[in-house]
């Protein structure tokens, strides 16, 4: 896909990505370094939990929701620069799930110093295999103009 | 530091972390896996981006925050448990930043369905060692009750 400056950018543009399997092991692995709680490394542990079984760490989700954006899921030119926004976790990730992300472009305001530049703000949906919202990220984006 | 139940816990209570270096490697390792942007990467890539020089994917300075809320830097019962927030990246991490957190509780909201639950507010503010904001985490949290 061709990448997108500011001028391609409009409100209500959809994106999809490609999909991403979150192996056992890796989720182990993120939690292990970043995220050390029981119910992100122990079964047993994380069936006794609020979580009902092995879960990732939200933190693995955003992370993986991030990589689907940069491998195409998001084709803004000059990549994917974030300032912040919005994040959701509705539902547990858990090992097997296949993720994928939905987007959609829901505004476009442009920056009062930097008149090359936008904010866009844009609904990232990260989908397990059922469909099911796992993590939502209301993200506020730079997007730039052709230079 | 005893684990703090939601009998504990009241709005303005502030909590620090333990400190942890960013080092390049890791930067690179954890942007490789999850975030594989220039400015994330290469050196004279970063220094010709908005970044002006090697920054840490925003998402690996949000897991190394994790890291230090469940080492010690919010010591709630049962773990850190979040359900969403704000985000907001003021700052790039850079190679050698040592960075440390500041928390306070803004606010605590009963669950209406769970009597023994409550949603907690806390302002996560992930400080560099020159004492300046480059993450900060408005977090939506699950405390318990004593059982």
């Amino acid at each position: 896909m061709e990448p997108l400056y500011l001028e391609d950018l409009q409100v209500g543009q959809r994106f999809t990505s490609s999909a991403y399997l979150m192996e056992e092991s890796r989720i182990k692995a993120f939690a292990s370094e970043f995220d050390p709680q029981p119910f992100h490394l122990d079964e047993a542990a994380a069936q006794a939990s609020v979580f009902r079984g092995l879960a990732a760490s939200g933190w693995h989700t955003a992370a993986v929701a991030m990589r689907l954006l940069v491998s195409g899921g998001l084709p803004f030119a000059y990549g994917i620069i974030g300032a912040g926004g919005e994040i959701e976790w509705p539902k547990p990730t858990r090992p097997g799930d296949t993720l994928r992300l939905e987007s959609e472009i829901l505004a476009i305001v442009p920056s009062r110093s930097k008149p090359n530049q936008a904010f866009v703000t844009v609904k990232i949906t990260t989908l397990n295999q059922n469909q099911e919202p796992v993590y939502v990220f209301t993200a506020k984006l730079l997007a730039f103009k052709r230079p």
